[in-house]
This record gives C-alpha cells, structure tokens and sequence, in this order.
C-alpha cells in the first residue's frame, strides 16, 4: 500500500534506482501559491551528501511539477513531483540479490514479490522514497503554516548520547564525533526523534480508529528504521500513577481568541490528544530509530539460491546514521497526517 | 473513523451508555464454523467484575448475533453482533457534561461535538468498546489459529513492577498488591503489555503506508489509554550499534516445511517485521497503557460553562488498572491487522 | 462490500431471514435532531403490505437506535438502528438451496459464497435490505432539507405504460391494472423511476473517479434490480447533435442570492452534472428495474447437487412489481451519495 | 477523486497542457511481462490523429515508465508511466477562462476550483486524461488475457446510425459519412458502444456496493460525455415481463472444466451479472456517449467576470465524433473493474 489519506490522498511510487521518484497529491486545495524555495529549503535537509555522517551519494533531489501547478499555484488537480534518479550505480548491488543484507528488507521483498523485485538501493524500501514524502510534507507544512501550525522535530539522542537541550535540529558535537566513531568502525547508530506541532486546533481526529495517534503512527512507520512511536509521556507513563500523569485543566485568562482556547493543561502528559482526538495542547511524540542496518564490518546472510550460509561484506554508499535526515522527515509524516485530520474536521464546521 | 480494515472491513459502534454496542465484519469467508464457546471464554478475560483490581459493573458481555451467521456457520454476509447495555446508572456522570475528568476524552469530545456528545460513561471514547473489538479479535485469532497462527500478550510491567518472567496472561501477586495498594489510595497504575504472534508466514504487509508496524499500530491506538508502541527492540535500538542491532540470518535445516521456512535469523530484534514485510520470525511488539484517568482523589478541572476553574471528585465505578483487561484488547488489535493482511497476501498468491 | 461513502461512511447488514437487519452511518454531524415521524414515514414508503401489487408479507420496519442518538438528536458517534426480521417463514425457500430462480442470485451466491450461504428469502441480495438504506437516506434527506435540498423520484414507466404526466409519486390506474394483470398470470412487471434532486449547489463532485455520476451509479447499482442509469438526456444523447444537446448558458437575473446562482443553463440535457461536478441545474436521473425475477410461473432451472436440469415452480411471498416500492429507494440512495459528495465539498470551504 | 479499485489502487494525474499526465497502479502483482507493444498497439487506438474523424491534435502518446518495471518486468513496486504533453497551443484557449463552453466542465470547475482552475485544453476534464487509463486498461487486459479472459467493445450507434451487424471495432461507411458530414456542419455527434467481457469467471464481486455493475460504472463514468450504463437488457428490460427477463438455466455438458461452469443460462438479459456477482456468462453493457460539447457553431455563453450573456464560437482542434477513440476506453475501464474484483474474490479462494 502506497497511499495515504482520508482527504487528501498520498500516492507514492518509484525504487532506489528505477527512473524517477515521486508523489502525487489529490485533494489540495486550488489556489494555494506554493513557495518552491521554502520548499526546496526543507528537501535539503534531508538530501544526502551534506557532511562526514551522511552518504556520499549525491542528488539534486530538486523536484519537477508534472502536474497540478499553474504557475506555481494549486489548481485543483492532482499534484505529481518527480525526482529523476540521477547517481544510479546500480553494479554496487548485485550479490544481493541473492545474499540478504540482514536487519533490510532484501529478504522480505524477496518472499513477497519474488526473484522480481527491485532490489538495486534497496528498491521501494529505500530511504530515498522519503523524499517524495518530504515534498508532500513540505506542500502540507506551508498550508499549515496558512492556518498558523507550526511543526518542528529535533534529535533527542543518537547511539547513547542524549540531548542536554532539547530538541537541536542537527546533532550537537558530542553525536557528531559518536557517528564519526561508528563510521571508522564500519558501524552504524540510531537515535530518537522528538515532533511537536504547535497550534494544531483542539477538536481533530476522532475516537477507535480515526485517532490523532492512529493516524500519525500509521503515517510515521512509512519512514524506514522507525521501529518505535510514543506520545506525550508514552512508554514513562507506565511508571506513573494516575495521580501524576493526569494533566489537570486550567482556564487561561491571558488567551482570548475563542472560547476553547483559553482551557489548556498544567503539564502535557498527554502529549496533546486525548481520546485520539487533539486538546489544543502541542501534540508531543518521539520516535525511534534503528541504526542503519548497512554496515561495512562482516555479517552473517544465507544464498537464497543455495539455502546456505554465507557471509556478507556491504560495499556502496552509505549513512552511519540516518537519524539527522530523518527528522525533516519525521516532520512531513506528521504535516501529513495533521492536515488531513484538519480537512476531515473542516467538513463539519 | 470507527472502521478498519482494507480486505476485511470492521465497523465498530456504541457508547456506554446506548441501548447497545456492537460491531460489524465484512470480508469474513464463508464456511468457518465459529466456535461460540472459545469466542465467549475470549470475551471473559476482557470482562469486567472478575476481580478486586476490576470495576465493578457488571456486564454479561455475551454477543446476540444479528447477521452473517447460519446455525453458527459463516455465511459471507457481514457478520454483526451486538451486546446490550445491560447495567446503565447514568446518573453518576451528570457533572460530567460540564467539568471534563483530567485525561479523559470529555473536553476534546466536547471541542469536537459540541454538547450534544454522549458523556455518559465515556460515550464512544469509552473502553466498553473494546468488546465489540474482542469480538472482532476473537473470530480473527480462530481464523488464524485455522492456518496455524497463534497470538499471545502478557504484562511486562505494571506501575513500577516490572515481569520477572515473561508474558505472564495476568498480573502476579506483586503487581496484583501495587495495583490494591494504588486502589486504596485512590489512584491508579498503568503498565505495558508485550504480545507476540507465532507462525506468521513471512511475506505479508509491504512497504510504506501499508507495512505491518503502520497496520498494528494504527489499530492497537484504537485501545483507549495506549500512548506507545514498539516492535522488536524498538526504543532500546537506540542505544545500539547496526553490528548489535541487525539480524544474522542462518538456515534452519530441521525445518523442512518450504524453503522460505528454513530461512531464519539468530536475533529478532527486528520483532518479525522488515521493511514492513513479515520475515516468518515471531511479531513482538509492546505497548504502553497510561494509568486509568479515572480515579478517587480529588483533582482540578474547569467548567464549560462558566469557563472557571473547578474542583473536580470522580465517583462511580472505575478500575484502578486496567493493564489486566487491556491484554486481550491487545490480541485481539493484532489479530484484526494481521488477519486483514493475510487476506490481502492470498490475492497475489 | 457492504460499506459506501468516503466522508459519511455506510455500513448495510443482515440477511432476510436472520435475526436483524441494519445500518451504520458514521460521520453524521453530532446535535442533529431526527425527524423520527418523517424518517417513519418515508419508511413506510417502500414497507412491504401495502396493496394489491405488494407481497403480502407484513413487516413493521420500526427501526430500533442502537446507538449515535441521545433523546432524539445525533452524539457524534456512529448511528446504527436495526429492524428485527419478525414475520419470517423459511420453509417457503428450502428448494432453493439447490435449485436457484433464474435471475435471482441464488445462482452466483452459492458460487461465491459456497454451500453455506445464506438463501433463506434471498439472504442478503435480498429487497429488504434496502429498509436499512431507506433509514441512512431518510437521514440524509433530512440533512439536505436543512440545506434547502429537495430529492423527488416518480414512476416514469411501468411495463409498456408509460406516464403521461411526469413523475408521480405512485402509479397510475393504468399502471396498477398492468400489475394487477401481470399478477393474475402469475408474472411481473419492470419500470423505469426517474429521482431529481433540486437546490443541490454548484462546485460539489470531481472529475474522473469522483464524479457525480460515478458516485450516483455506483450506490443505485445497491438496489436489487437496477439495470442501468442515465443522467439528463443519457442514451438518448446518443441520437443528437452537439449542438441540440449542449445547454447554453444564460443569466437568470431575478435570482441574486450568490454570484453562482445567477448561471443557469435554458435546457439541462446535462442532468445538472457537467465535468462530474454539479452545475447548480437540477441533477435529474433515470435507472431501469427489471421485473421482478420471482413469478409464480413454471421455469427452467438446475440442481446445483445433481447437476442436471430441473423445472422450478416459486411459491411464497412476492411482489408482481417492485417499483412502487423501488422509489423511495431510488431518493435515498441519491440523497445518500448528495450528502457525502456535500460534506466531502464543505472540507475546501 | 483521481484514485479507483480496492485491490489494485489507480491513482491518474494530469492535464492537458500540464507538462505531463500519467498513472501509477499500485497493486500489480510482481513478475509479469508486460507486453510493451501490445500495450502500444492498444493505446493507439485511442490516439488522435487517426483519421478525418479525429481531432487534428498530434500526440505520439508513449508513455514513459518512471517506476515499477525492471527491464519490462513488474518488480511489485508501484507502476508509474507518464505521457509528456509535447504539442501545445494554450493561446487556443485563453477565451475560456472567462467565457464557459456550453455543456464542458468549463463553468463547474470554476465553482469548484474558483479562478485558479486550470482550463487549457479542458484542464484535467480533457478527453487527453483517458490516455493514462488506457494504459492502465491495457496492462489489466493483458493481465485478465494470462486467465483467459477477454474484453472486446464496439460501436452500435453513430447519431441516428445504428450498426448492423454487432460490435464493429471500428465505425462504418454510413458512419463515418455522418460524422463528415456533421464535421462540415460545424457540429458533432454522439453514440452508443458496447462492451462484451468473456470468460470472467462466475462468482465474482458481492450484493450491496461492491456488485459489478457499482463497479463497472463507477469506473465508466471516469470516461468524459458518457452519460448513462445499462447492463444485459438495460433499459429494454422495463418493457418486459419476468417471463420473458427471466434467464432459464441449462446444463452445458460440452463443457466439463469444471462443476460450475457447465451451469449456464439460455438467454443473457442479466449481462453476466446476478445479485452484483458474475454469473459466468458474458458480461455486457452499454454505455451512452453524448455528442462532443466542442462544436465550431456559434454558441450562448456567459462571461463569468461581467456576469452578462455572451456568445461564443470555439476555435481550436476537436472532434466532431469522440465514439470510435472511446471504444478502447471503454475497453480499459472495464478491464480495471474487473482485474480489481478478481483479485479481491482470490482472498477467499
């Protein structure tokens, strides 16, 4: 299932190295002027090739509108964004088709699609399709941005070093030095990654299956090496009584605009939904990534085609640790997710 | 959204209070013969009024069967059941319509519906409403356990007692006497419960939006007071390196069933999912249950009304942990994502 | 599938013959308050006993509220109400089960459904199931109503009679005399109703998949029966010149309530949807009912067991003509498809 | 809504002087060999420029994979192919940004999308978006081919000319003279095409929404100017009594694949369809095309800026007669509903 969506509708297509990448959006409204340079701005920050923790392999990543832009406005139509694979070596990969790399989705693929599947980069599963992912979610950022929400998410550890200030938007020099450390030892790191989405209107998302948390947590497994996802207190409020972890009601005087406004929460435990459904409150969740299964140092696979062991030596291009591309990333899953909810709310007012 | 599913379609609906809740099932072959009995022994160990660290309402909780069921047989119409609200005291939760409980759905289900809401115990926010979900579950885990599959969750931790031995299907004595001890003072605990499911076949699910960690959480938050969920190491991959953390595969030549079979890895770290595709290990996922809201002790909270600050004291039934109950919730959410999955596989077969 | 809709969500259950029948309407707009004398009234428009041309069986079609309702008005949550199926006498249909009616669906039922469906009165391919869907369009033209949205279907053809004046609410004299003759040979009769629905505003539906038409058929097809559907001229487009079937343009200038409604069209061969978006002109429709498969004379059939052929003669309950009854199906249906296509177009507001 | 099918998911894009249109199909099942000229042959028979019948517009209309094929193999991964939209004269449409065409979707898309509609050449209303279902059509026939099913559509009415003999591929002497001569007019002409799908297994699609006809149709009526569906006797049935509708079954005993195929009716006034489930026997239908909206004649319009009647004499390419490059989309829409509904009844299988 490549799509996504409610009331607009996520279709994301393309492999590592086939063509081209892209997405397409249906349900935007017209006549939205989209900012290409914001947008550009934002894709950058999770293209590859930017410093010593990332892959070396270089793309443009500059997306061209096939559709559904008249000059740089919305018209209504779907819109398409493509990205042409332009860095494609795909000589790098060609023992696994038959040797899986372990903790990848080469031997999964393998049972679901058969000796067809794409398996150059990673095919499908690649971290490359994140990018039509970050201009969906670019597009949707500004239009949140129309109505005043705001989404930000930072790295609140790498490997086993922890943020002292929350939130960073890159890695602070004591993570740099802990992938630089994994990236000599041909060994890789994870991380967590903490989103907050600010103004996000009270009212959003719906009881069961419909919930803010269903739907983000549903959007945010899109991106490779996610393998965790927890809400405001999350997997520490087990710990808790009820007693701590209720957030009690306040009436905030100082807040005037509407009615609803002015009820907000002494503490934020809830990570800003209750019920699967938005408090006005910032809507808090962390996330938590794998380290990047690629890894030079020796691995133990099997011979699909000889059902035995063997070992596996990964060449190519690679992160020793995606958790810094990954937070724009985390970022476009969470617009996504909120400004469909925010459609879905608008048809009853 | 009260519906789930894409090859199944389960459509939940009921509050606590209507003259009935219920759920109905669409997609389920024809043919299976239900086994009333299992289902109702399944039911049970979600039911209220089974112990001292339960609510004391009692609900019979036995499903009428208004549809898809001929002499106990499927017959490939959509399946309905429904339970009658039997032990209705509305009257507890008058003061509720004005002064939402801390933590609880009753403001967001206002800012959203608006005071026509139902309030009265909970109304669709409500965790009766996990037992239309159980009856959903408990005719998926038959028609798993039909191909071999089997579901299994357990408590690993409630308030700060964590399990000695894993996946106990109830709480022991320590957790049974932290939970008595939160009751008489008038609090709650919360907890985590970890559920696994063996003998899934590998190859099931897909990338991005439609991957097994997307389809199982996007159900289990449908579990009121879920805040969390991780698959195989999940958060703990963060402290490791790629070489700790990936998989090695192996070939387990005392399996002989098929080939894919054979095909296993050392470590499951992974939790039986790459790039959202089963790998045939067992699924492991744990999720993070919040202490009930509900609870004795005096809190504050705001009146809707007078848009005031206001003290608020919970009366009426409530458990003091609900981790006991929420475990066959939590098979049952499994079951629906991974029977609905397994269905969509046999189409490409 | 039993479920329509893309921002109201349906959900049709039940089987002739089995306990109850039903309906689910997720996103209804919570604080409406039902019309219950008018939805019972619309009910008993295609309730079964009311005259000479209807089948004899009595049912009272009082749906029962399970849930979504609070003293009259909608909460929020899911709508289900239920009929209980009172006055049922399988033994009527205990042939069926091996030698199917021709043009029924026994046939291709038990292919797809196997031994164990359900045959008993037609099961679910049965004319009562669309009491549920005269419940969910009741509802829905209620909140058209409120909108100012009107939705009329009449009788244009019933055998070779065809109306002379346009679209009466029940058939003529003429008419019943057909059915009546029809009757007493033991035969049926088909028609053609024609729905028009008044008020509905310019700007709601899409091109491609999403178009009105598309919307309309795909629900209509929902009525056992229904052969075919046109809109405005429809096949008989197919007889004219671009220029006799194009509607041209005018301004009405004694209508100045918005800038759209002022742009009428002077002939509406496009049955108010152009582009599968509605042009503000009368959305005007027609659908074919084939006549009723169930007659009393002898046909040809098969044993499905002994696979040889089998002359059937039908006994029990049935209408010599359905399509008196057929028309309040025909407007539910449509205001069903209108007020989804509604909400959907409220959401770009 | 660009996006179509349960099973497989369609997602089109574009508009007809967008840089690109195309189609991604997510849902194809990995490891077929896509037959790139057959595809090529099919979709020239859709393309313009064919004859004196046809627009004048010149599109070469070979679509470019973009994803989803390895060397012409589908890998599983979802299929994008885009057609470049080389020849363009916008300046041909400038007029009509202001000043609808009668009977196009000119003024409905300004409702909806307001002034930043795209509106050249038809925007994504255009005849052009038929391209990419076609491609989408031609890869499902070759699909439904591989099980041995075909589709074959035809012409029986041009204006007033009804065919002959049945199922012409291509219009007649007769016909082809009355599209001249209506070309020489300065007018157009609709028609009427018929589809055949044969050997579509019984036992496919369900009662209520998901029936063939709710599917076919919802899909036929993507295709611009169509304006009405019938099924087996359609509309003709209305004059029928159910004696003479009814399709008596027989026994084939010449066929002996297997138990239900040698089940067949006498007649097929049902269209291969009973209880929106295949019966095995063909599926037909006919679908309305109304005469093309674009016609050289002066014609009433209105300007949408001045709110005053204007007339309006269109310029540009067009066809006096769309029905012969219809033919093949029919063909396509078709082929898509029914591969989606394969695949679905191969879950239970």
């Amino acid at each position: 299932m490549f799509s996504y969506g409610n009331n607009i509708c996520l279709s994301i297509f393309g492999q590592s190295h086939s063509p081209a990448i892209g997405v397409t959006i249906d349900g935007l409204p017209a006549g939205f002027a989209l900012d290409l340079d914001e947008l550009q701005a934002f894709m950058q920050r999770r293209a590859p090739g930017q410093g010593a923790h990332t892959t070396q392999r270089k793309e443009a990543d500059i997306p061209e509108f096939l559709s559904g832009l008249v000059d740089g406005v919305t018209c209504g139509s779907p819109l398409t964004a493509v990205i042409r694979n332009a860095d494609i070596r795909s000589s790098d990969y060609e023992q696994l088709w038959d040797i899986p790399r372990p903790s990848h989705a080469d031997y999964t693929s393998y049972v679901k699609y058969g000796p067809s599947r794409d398996v150059r980069g990673g095919g499908s599963f690649s971290g490359r399709l994140t990018a039509p992912l970050c201009i969906a979610g670019g597009i949707c950022l500004q239009l949140l941005q129309k109505e005043g929400i705001t989404i930000h998410a930072g790295i609140t550890q790498i490997g086993e070093i922890k943020a002292a200030v929350p939130y960073p938007a890159y890695p602070n020099e004591e993570m740099l030095a802990a992938i630089e450390e994994a990236r000599q030892d041909g060994d890789s790191l994870g991380g967590i990654i903490e989103c907050v989405a600010e103004a996000v209107p009270a009212g959003i998302g719906s009881p069961l299956f419909g919930g803010m948390e269903n739907r983000l947590s549903s959007i945010v497994f899109a991106i490779p090496a996610v393998k965790g996802i927890e809400f405001g207190r999350g997997f520490g409020a087990a710990d808790l009584r009820g007693s701590e972890n209720n957030d009690a009601f306040y009436v905030d005087s100082g807040c005037s605009d509407s009615d609803n406004d002015v009820i907000k929460t002494k503490t934020n435990n809830h990570g800003g939904i209750l019920g699967g459904i938005t408090s006005g409150m910032p809507i808090v969740f962390r996330v938590a990534i794998k380290p990047t299964p690629s890894i030079s140092k020796r691995q133990q696979s099997v011979s699909l085609s000889q059902l035995k062991e063997m070992p596996l030596k990964i060449t190519g291009r690679h992160d020793p640790c995606i958790v810094p591309r990954a937070v724009p990333c985390v970022e476009a899953a969470a617009a996504i997710a909120i400004y469909d909810a925010l459609l879905e709310a608008k048809s009853y007012l």
